[in-house]
């Protein structure tokens, strides 16, 4: 029986509970959600990890951070330091998106050391086989492979996967009635496209979904119906394009539904941020309240090294108008591959947009912290501060770098300081004010 | 005849139609919103720049970045590189905060390279005068000490100046009836406080307002009305105490345009998301218009290091909704006093937020720049893409530590860029994929 099954069938389970727990709401109310499909619980079969987490309808909103060994950058060392740094920094999930190496081992170790659910991108190792190992061209994947590749990754526990189920000849036909300055900017959407062009087929992906569903419900993948056709910039926005792949993502998640396959739906990309509400408003309408997973949104083009900027600006938005879960976007966006430091800047503008959202909806608890927080700065508790900080390591180092303020003050205001004044502006009898 | 006179009685002077020019709107129209009080153009008599601009309804959105020494950082050199980063980085306007050191110099010093508006908050020399120069406390300031101050800023050819005439007995009693985590937070805000309470008076700014107005009429200074009770957590947000400043500062608004002063309005500080384009809509509503000037907001308290994130998240909602000029934070808000890198982050942070915010309000040309880099991207032109960034020096250092791509593609994708395969893709005949 899969999560989504025990759900409807009302069979609460130990998952269940831990979620609910996890979120303060009742598990029988979570486990509503999950058979409604408003909620979903990646979490493979074949894989133990610690932090068992819902997303979707009423809990936490949650973020994910991408890491990846490459062709030319093949440390695993190196990725695993980023899985470390992104798990201490609060992501909630990480996605491997290994290409161009050795794709199996780069997840097996991985794999190895994440406590969170673990998501890929399998057309990636199936592309990267074919043209590395085979010296092909990405247009020489057999179906075989590809779905060889699915059914792999589910066996060795991957708990999410974006597969771009939703580009077919007719989003293709609609995507090619206008033009775009960005044209197809997923990667994953690039070699399905390629791959029907020059095949002159139908996406496998889709035309063999309930295959794919079949494996998915073995092994209890959550499907991530990719956005293939998501904008590259804000321009390309809410196009046509876009909504032809988005609608076809909500007849494809009805029909995961029906085979007990959880979804999430994936979303932009490169947006103003005018027209981020109304992109959630029709996601939850199109694909039945499905959990929605934004890459961003990135709100301008021309900020590059500071994308984990306009990607928080954009989540947060997005976050607060419905938007269940956010991919980081690191400051290495658009030029570089991220470095360790790039991925926990990344976590962290996340984070604070996924908070800050959770505040804005009003889910209970959300300013707790905040709260405590407040109640540090008001009574000047420097160790507090740091304590309720985000990331205690770099609060810490900022005032530490401030000098000569080690006491109760810091070196923004020195003697100055108008928490200190105004509480003193309180004492009827007369004071030093140097204290 | 002062700028908002001339803008009255239909005198179209050369400042008009600079700024009418840098806006792309006709000189009459923005002259108008002068006129009406929805524009400022913040440009004291004896102060030529070269960056005259004009802020509030209409116009593109505008940063503030503030520097200033004090007691124990009284380098003026690192001030003034602080001037130059922050100006680089594209700030419109600058704010002297100097305190406790010789604050005349620092002034005379920043005036002299600052080729932007400049702004003070006068009270905060006066104090320090008190304090350092004649060893009193706050409370033994005198009315004339702080006229006198204002008088002779003014006199020295400053922009514009927070003062902080909306703390009156009357504000602080609405205050004073509920509890706050965090009180007044104000640096100006809370030596006002502090005044009234020892000395058992009424605030001066209040109480002689007119003569207030009378200096600023004089030189030309556009009257920054400070928001001495903004929120200092999210929990005291929009609260009795924050509400009933605004309602008297509505009130001093109408009186400062009757007198042929310019005015802005200071705002929020510490806010939840949700409450941010009420509390636009609030100040535009009660102060009949009047450009709003935010201080962030903050979405969340909890964020010290990466303030200049929430405080993005803030001001990009702020300035969609209405508000017309954001005061950078740092990433040193709450910890310390900023250095030079972080001043160039908060900058470069609040343009972000300006620039998204004007795509968002669909003022004409904003997003041009971004379709120019949209197109830099299409076409994998790394030198326009590096030309059209926000901080082109940012944008070449990250994509040189790329490494060995520094061809058309970015090491985040080496060969399988999507850019490339779904041009490929569209191209009948079979091709190499590895070109």
């Amino acid at each position: 029986m899969s999560i989504r099954e025990a759900a409807i069938s009302g069979n609460l389970t130990p998952l269940f509970k831990a979620c609910g727990r996890k979120e303060g709401i009742k598990p029988t109310e979570l486990m509503a959600r999950v058979a409604q499909g408003v909620v979903a619980i990646p979490k493979n079969r074949h894989h133990d990890f610690k932090r068992i987490m819902a997303i979707g309808k009423g809990v936490s909103t949650k973020i994910n951070a991408n890491i990846g060994a490459s062709k030319d950058h093949s440390n695993l060392e190196q990725e695993l330091e980023k899985l470390c740094v992104a798990i201490k920094a609060g992501t909630d999930t990480i996605m491997d998106l290994s290409m161009g190496c050795d794709v199996d081992e780069a997840r097996r170790v991985i794999l190895a050391h994440c406590p969170v659910p673990l998501g890929t991108v399998p057309i990636y190792q199936a592309v990267s086989e074919t043209v590395e190992g085979q010296k092909g061209n990405i247009y020489d994947l057999t179906i075989d492979h590809l779905f060889g590749t699915i059914e792999k990754q589910a066996q060795n526990g991957v708990d999410f996967m974006t597969i771009h189920c939703g580009i077919t000849r007719q989003t293709l036909e609609r995507l090619n009635k206008h033009e775009r300055i960005m044209g197809v900017v997923s990667r994953g959407g690039s070699f399905i496209l390629e791959w029907m062009n020059r095949n002159n087929k139908e996406n496998p992906l889709y035309e063999r979904f309930d295959d794919l569903l079949a494996i998915l419900k073995e092994h209890e993948v959550t499907l991530s119906l990719g956005d293939g056709f998501r904008p590259g910039c804000l321009a390309d926005a809410t196009d046509r394009g876009q909504v032809e792949e988005l609608l076809q993502l909500g007849e494809l998640t009805q029909r995961a539904w029906d085979a007990g396959v959880q979804v999430i739906i994936e979303g932009p990309g490169h947006m103003p941020m005018n027209q981020i509400a109304a992109n959630i408003m029709l996601e939850k309408q199109l694909c039945h309240g499905a959990p929605f997973y934004v890459l961003g949104p990135l709100v301008t083009d021309i900020a590059p090294g500071y994308d984990h900027i306009t990607g928080a600006i954009g989540g947060a938005i997005a976050a607060a108008a419905g938007a269940d879960y956010l991919c980081y976007v690191t400051p290495a966006e658009h030029l570089k591959l991220p470095n360790v430091n790039d991925v926990r800047e990344g976590v962290i503008a996340a984070k604070i947009a996924a908070h800050a959202a959770d505040i804005a909806k009003g889910l209970p608890g959300a300013m707790d912290r905040d709260n405590a927080m407040a109640h540090c700065r008001s009574n000047l508790d420097w160790k507090g501060q740091i304590e309720q900080s985000l990331d205690p390591e770099r609060a810490r180092a900022f005032r530490d770098e401030g000098g000569t303020y080690t006491g109760s003050t810091c070196s923004m205001c020195g003697p100055y300081c108008a928490i200190k004044v105004f509480k003193r502006s309180r004492v009827k009898q007369p004071m030093d004010q140097n204290t």
